[in-house]
């Protein structure tokens, strides 16, 4: 999760999902890294990358729109997102965008 | 740069900064305050969203891609990437894309 993800050449798909914490853990900590290990186990999922300090992000990335809208429905995903709205989140953000250019170096 | 940024209704478009540093500060945290502010200048800038643990995210976002190449060629900013290659990024990858659908609470 720490590191810069091995995504393909583009065009690819980045969800990007930035949040406020509410305070303490309240299960949080041990959902995100289920969370992560199942979007690991769906087709189309390319990677993900997280930081958090007062704001989260985490960007995630999808080979195509179906992977997202397959892994937005998930039974267990689902639940997360129901718990996410009713305590884990002050606020967040979901931005669906389709990665056209990238570059860099390692 | 810690809230979430309040884009507008898409499509528009996200430039998907992730790093890992080098040892030390060297003039990194002044440099990075100013691309803020210097970014937040700029035509087309719609806001940004920042986080680092072992990885940095940063996400800028742009009305458009002209913005973006803009931005991308502004003289101080040129300096601050070519430091950035030679001193202050281990690694590092940009990603420019589009946002097509948002959505979120607060």
């Amino acid at each position: 999760m720490s590191l810069i993800s091995k995504t393909p050449q583009p065009p690819y798909y980045a969800v990007i999902f930035t949040s406020t914490r509410t305070e303490g853990d309240n299960g949080y900590g041990s959902m995100a890294n289920r969370m992560l290990e199942l979007a690991e186990q769906q087709p189309g999922f390319l990677g993900a990358e997280s930081a958090r300090e007062e704001l989260g992000i985490t960007v995630s990335y999808w080979s195509d729109l179906e992977s997202i809208k397959q892994w937005k429905g998930n039974v267990e995903h689902l639940e997360a997102q129901k718990k996410g709205r009713k305590g884990w989140y002050q606020s967040f953000k979901v931005r669906v965008s389709k990665v056209e250019r990238d570059y860099g170096f390692s």
